[in-house]
């Protein structure tokens, strides 16, 4: 008699703490929210769907933590703080070691950011996995991809690239636990504490690095109407990254990979990176600076400059 | 080029009203909504996988229609006013006719209930569709499944078992066009007018009938911890769904089919159903009373009774 009613209570009606402002959680029509009157309510979903946002082996719990992980990380570029989700998990039958263990995953996360998990559907199909995430942010606060001035730098959280390595890595061996690159795509950190900071640093404009830092970066320039520079130098790369592949591979990773859920941001050019990143514990980076056009150029050491077309970034329907 | 974010904007950033809600709608990381402080936020979510919710061959235009209906149809069950949603795309490829369709049976119920779409994601996989719903309900409004009490009556909006009827003619022609009962299945009519009249009207309890009739109302009496007696003679069977099958047939539709999206309520015996059917437009009927236990039992005019066990609804995982 497992049905998907008894399924979603046992493994995540209990699953994550309970919000103030969740007034009714799983197991009626609709869940029922008071979000607080002086902040407004920034909303996000995304599909993983298996072989398509991870490999097919991707362990159960590692897809839990991932699928919220991509929401957190639009709140996170919103400014937003976390508050409830709801999920939508499509699975091919009734496995209840992977639930289990897929559960875990997401409660982990949702535990450690305060993510209510409000409400949810089951349905039977090929493995994929529908988060809706929501989040508080105070009125003036919020970060959107439109605010890059120029003359702004251009800043990124952390060491984009790493899942890109991760991936191939994971590709070329099953043998690959512990590995911190690996670690970085299956384990992804939304930057949820730094968003928050993040107006009130003065960032100008943000985006979350889903689709590859060169993608990204281009979706605020073209949302801004401006143009940027990248400093090829300063780059972040971790030790990790750069022994992962040639300096052209790393370079590809650095550009074009996606899935790192980093932060991409813009704000005065003397914003105090050294500041947010002791406060918040993850690197902040002064990588570029926004100019009047020319779209993304990337600027060697000697001065040579090269249009990142190249590192178009991830496209699900693209050419 | 065509990739995602260039048909997110084609066909779904101009397709909907725009609340007084909605500060930012499509096109960042995070939609930005404002909800009225009086009110509470209901939500769901309820993903359509091809093949198991629709059959294959359904029109776009109908898959548009009934992805954002059952989500309205939460909310309607909740007593909640319609606002915005999110939508998430899984589609195997990029076929803009389909798209365009889609679009045109998903806007075309938007627009008549006033719901803006606030953002969305798009993804590559079998076909699939992901609606998350938001609404807002009067502070002591809302409905739950939790309320009924022994000695309400069982009411029920329109006619369900017409959907599962028109599945079993739609599966068995491919000629079906203007046929009502196909109509049912295709383009369900969300009740959310009568949704948001019921609380006021002294409703107790209310649910949308997805999984069927008994199913559905079998929720409500676990959520409440009483029983019921259906009478048979009162269930509200029009002349299309009485032509379509055997007496026995014609039952098992009625008491078991999915997918009609009416709502199944309790409330004082003596509700004024006629009342609210005159201000809806859509049949109330009562269908028979709230017992203290005992399970579901369907009472015949000749006074015999039956367990509604046969009729247990659609489970996705079930045995």
């Amino acid at each position: 008699m497992t049905d998907e009613f008894e399924l979603i209570r046992r493994y995540f009606s209990v699953l994550t703490p309970r919000g103030g402002d969740v007034l009714r959680g799983p197991g009626d029509d609709c869940a029922l929210l008071r979000p607080p009157p002086d902040r407004e309510l920034a909303v996000s979903i995304d599909t993983l769907v298996e072989d398509v946002h991870f490999p097919a082996a991707t362990a159960a719990g590692d897809i839990g933590w991932k699928s919220l992980a991509c929401g957190l990380s639009d709140l996170a570029a919103a400014g937003a703080q976390p508050a409830w989700c709801l999920l939508s998990l499509t699975c091919p039958a009734v496995d209840e070691a992977w639930l289990a263990a897929f559960a875990d995953g997401f409660g982990a996360l949702a535990n450690r950011e305060g993510v209510t998990l409000a409400g949810g559907d089951m349905s039977r199909g090929g493995l994929s996995i529908t988060v809706q995430v929501a989040g508080y942010v105070e009125r003036g606060r919020e970060l959107t991809r439109s605010g890059a001035q120029v003359g702004d730098g251009v800043f990124v959280s952390g060491w984009p690239g790493r899942a890109a390595a991760g991936l191939a890595r994971r590709l070329a061996s099953t043998d690959s636990a512990g590995d911190p690159l690996v670690e970085a795509l299956n384990r992804p950190q939304p930057r949820t504490a730094l968003g928050q900071r993040l107006a009130a640093a003065g960032a100008t404009a943000c985006i979350d690095v889903s689709d590859g830092l060169a993608a990204d970066l281009g979706h605020i320039l073209a949302a801004s109407g401006v143009g940027a520079g990248l400093d090829a130098a300063a780059l972040p790369i971790t030790p990790e990254l750069a022994a992962a592949g040639s300096a052209e591979q790393v370079r590809a990773w650095v550009l074009g990979g996606g899935d790192d859920y980093e932060l991409c941001f813009t704000g005065p050019d003397d914003l105090d990176a050294e500041r947010l990143t002791a406060t918040d514990g993850v690197a902040v980076t002064r990588i570029g600076r926004i100019t009047g056009g020319g779209g993304l150029q990337l600027v060697e050491p000697d001065g040579s400059r090269s249009a990142s077309a190249d590192h178009a970034g991830y496209r699900h329907f693209g050419p």
